[in-house]
């Protein structure tokens, strides 16, 4: 039953953006099929339909709220694209592109306006606010990473505070949207909307972690990616921590670009044991997430969310 | 009394964004005084005022509403920031900037997002719903300029239909939703609604034209950017109708960059008569603007609005 449902969610999303979504710009509508089937497991709409499902059975009635939640993260995706000539001389997104940082813009432009149009028309107060307010969340948390890129003095607590404006705010209001829609109780929106901040930072840090232990197959990207971005991620933040010199002179040097071997500076932060402590991060997070919602009733879709909770902290180890 | 309304409601709105205008985010804030500092005459927000004041004597309650209209052209102004590998390699914007793009679109965005947030938070429906689909409008104008850059065969027609989105699309939102904000009746709305539109329209033309007669120290920018870029714009457009072979040829030798001589294309438009033909069709944009209200009762706002549109006309003369 639950894996049903669990495989039912992630379905019934695919179907909806394969058949039925649609923006009123041909272009635009091309471009996100483009991305939405490059990949991506669609936690965000699944978690709306999850926390509505916690208080009302007919999940199928929140598919396209459930649907502008994996739209924001697909425009701030492409608003992501936008590179610097900082970032393609030093061989990141290389790649030679023409109109691509203007066409960037503008679609992704076009996504957030699209979306917010159509919440203002069709959802209630306060829905439209959460959204604009969560989007705003997201680009406070990104200017937060970018100006602390390189920066090897960042805090775990400035790492969380982050992580919780750029890529949990909207697994935030993922849920919480997604309880008020379903007509859940205050108590039971809060409960939700502590899940999914707990679940993003958790989330975050998953990420995070799997830049330095995934392979390049699994992860689809380069292994180190974060780091040759000069990212303060937090297996980093933990291993300059543990305090060695000679690795924190490395890292250095990586980030100064005077000698950029990722491998050495992955292989330091393997030796010392943040990885560890950062699964450990990870299931606290996880737990918090769990513990958020254990007040709630028990249903389907309450231990669904649960179990993707417990998920982050089994890919991790 | 006409000309202290005028001036009075634009030093209003210079008081307030130096005074009273913040956002949450002290960075984006600075970035946008910078910007408001650097000039431009308010035109959406005194349209936004005046269409309230056609019905409601306390413009001052609208000033905050007449504000997001600035900050919306404010913002998407932030986002042509954004370069290409393209335009750097043709010599435009080619100041190198490090993380200038990302920082670009992220403050933009921010812009966008805090708007929203503070528009769904304290305007009733349809204004919320109204600014949002005019930013997909915008973005729909943008993307079809980006496509029709150095496409010789452009119409006028589909010219007005992308200037109608991109640029008249806020002029007439603005003047919509200070009317509806100051409680006018529906035809008043339509009404005022119908002047934005046309005067957006007219704007957008004599900004074109001014890129071929104007002199670059009052322009603020190089006589001949739009051409640099390879825009079609109206004087362009007109002129290559004028139908010497000649013209074109060199228009198309300019535009696929052989012959990078944009005062000779220059001399050429001036040739053809194109100047006057865009002269008379700001004037029949100025005309229907000013017929669009003429059914309204008469107010000094009234006067006011209908004076802004026979200004685009001197301008341009």
């Amino acid at each position: 039953m639950i894996q049903s449902e669990r495989a039912g969610r992630h379905d019934e999303i695919e179907t909806f953006f394969r058949e039925r979504f649609t923006t009123d710009n041909p272009l635009i509508t091309e471009a996100v099929k483009r991305m939405l089937a490059a990949g991506g497991k669609r936690l965000r709409p699944r978690i709306t339909l999850l926390a509505a499902q916690t208080h009302d059975a007919d999940a199928e009635r929140h598919m396209q709220l459930a649907a502008y939640m994996e739209l924001i993260h697909v425009a701030t995706l492409i608003h992501d694209d936008v590179v610097d000539n900082a970032q393609t001389r030093r061989g990141v997104n290389a790649t030679a592109i023409d109109y691509g940082n203007r066409i960037s813009v503008l679609a992704g432009d076009y996504l957030f306006a699209w979306i917010f149009k159509n919440v203002t028309q069709f959802y209630a107060p306060p829905i439209p606010n959460i959204l604009s307010a969560t989007l705003a969340e997201i680009c406070d948390g990104e200017v937060l990473q970018l100006r602390a890129l390189g920066d090897l003095n960042v805090s775990l607590k400035s790492y969380i505070d982050t992580a919780e404006r750029k890529t949990a705010s909207l697994f935030a209001a993922s849920a919480q949207c997604g309880a008020i829609a379903g007509g859940a109780p205050p108590h039971a929106v809060e409960a939700l909307r502590g899940f999914g901040l707990a679940y993003g930072i958790a989330f975050q840090m998953r990420d995070d972690l799997l830049d330095v232990t995934a392979d390049a197959a699994a992860l689809g990207k380069p292994v180190g990616n974060d780091l040759a971005e000069r990212k303060m991620t937090i297996p980093l933040i933990l291993a300059l921590r543990s305090g060695s010199q000679e690795f924190r002179g490395m890292v250095e040097r990586l980030y100064a670009g005077r000698e950029p071997d990722v491998a050495a500076v992955i292989a330091g932060i393997r030796q010392s044991g943040a990885i560890e402590q950062t699964r450990a991060k990870i299931a606290e997070y996880a737990r918090r997430a769990e513990d958020a919602i254990d007040g709630l009733e028990n249903t389907a879709a309450k231990a669904e969310l649960q179990r993707l909770a417990g998920e982050l902290l089994e890919e991790a180890s």
